[in-house]
């Protein structure tokens, strides 16, 4: 295994950060390595917010559902997907522009999550510890506010960077033969009993709270309520109206 | 900057391969090294195909829109965002499953790019080239059908993997003060100015095709027609119904 995949098979989410601040030089190389992300078209249709004011980092905090590394990491961005800045670009060199469209949606949302996630590596190669804060979702409105996100731009997700206070465990992941099918999608039911059994054992064993439950019993939480339905309607109203 | 940076800047879109195979081994580790990437609640919505049929690889080079390194590369992969594994695993375990929301469709869809900018990452440092393919989109309906997905899944995008067998220049991104804003998103307009001055130098030099342009203009057939207007419908029609 070479150091970069060995670097890559070592993520966990880092929620304690020693007070060693993130320098601007190391966020800009950081954020560089970011945008060298393959994007669609080449359209770049992302920006991100460093959010360095504490009282907007405390009330992200909030929003986020009471995640209080939001507040206290050494830095804090917001990823929003931005079909702003590309649409006008196209405006004002004379083009007509359509906007709104479902595929649009979905090349803003994945070019920001690959740039964030060449983000999150480059953070880790340089000793940093990160994690993804996807409770932003929780109240989008609310922190677009904050940030003063116009129109055709929406905060995918936050990412606390820092350096690490406590080391975690690797979670298990999915049985490889789960994730990749050869030709066509096959069943995996059984490959997720075996993770099932061994996610049952991690979960009673893991570092820093332990519970007594399958990878599949831990998820029922996540869908047998609409999870953040309000999504749809904010996201129409931020300009990404599914069409 | 250290090697795993350094390696991240230098990525560049490879479409042209050697004939030398990519091995089942060095797959796996690759596909390893993508699960590695956080997930949102652990959910690891994603699934990949390894198209290996050559028959296959034709079709869907065509339904890509020509792309003839589809069926030329080393591997192929279609990364394919997968809410019907977690969605039965916690149906399985006894919960009521809520299915077709928004922020389902953004999470799979999320994870499905962050693992996938893993492999790429993964694959890079072995010193392979690979190339997204965004084009599967153009026919997502026919690529679901020749991989057999089932409802619940869709594919986001494919990837080319394979020995490079050309160098082409990395392409310039837009200034980082673009798209690192503090605290409150602020105007860029005149950072997209110098960047469309620059990429119009970019294009007028680079190898393997020149042409006149700046980034501005260069988007401008992006957006004029309703690209790809038949994701919405398709996604409905998978399970994704953005409720």
């Amino acid at each position: 295994m070479n150091p970069t995949i060995e670097l890559l098979k070592s993520h966990r989410s880092i929620r304690k950060f020693t007070d060693q601040p993130v320098s601007r030089e190391l966020l800009v190389t950081l954020i560089e390595a970011g945008q060298a992300a393959a994007s669609s078209s080449h359209v770049q249709a992302y920006s991100i917010i460093h959010v360095k004011s504490p009282d907007n980092r405390k009330k992200i905090a909030e929003l986020a559902g009471g995640q209080g590394y939001v507040a206290t990491c050494g830095a804090f961005l917001v990823f929003c997907a931005d079909m702003k800045r590309p649409t006008e670009a196209a405006e004002n060199s004379g083009g007509r522009v359509v906007r709104g469209m479902t595929e649009q949606l979905l090349v803003a949302s994945v070019d920001t999550a690959l740039m964030a996630q060449n983000v999150a590596i480059a953070a880790e190669s340089e000793g940093l510890g990160i994690c993804y804060i996807g409770g932003i979702r929780n109240n989008p409105q609310a922190v677009s506010d904050l940030l003063g996100l116009p129109s055709h731009v929406y905060p995918v997700f936050g990412m606390c960077l820092g350096y690490p206070a406590h080391e975690p465990d690797v979670k298990p992941r999915l049985p490889v033969e789960a994730i990749l099918k050869e030709d066509t999608y096959s069943d995996d039911r059984e490959q997720v009993e075996a993770y099932d059994a061994a996610m049952r054992t991690y979960y009673g064993q893991r570092k820093g709270g332990n519970k007594d439950a399958t990878w599949s019993q831990s998820l029922t939480p996540l869908f047998d309520t609409k999870l953040r339905a309000h999504m749809r309607e904010f996201l129409i109203e931020r300009g990404f109206e599914m069409k």
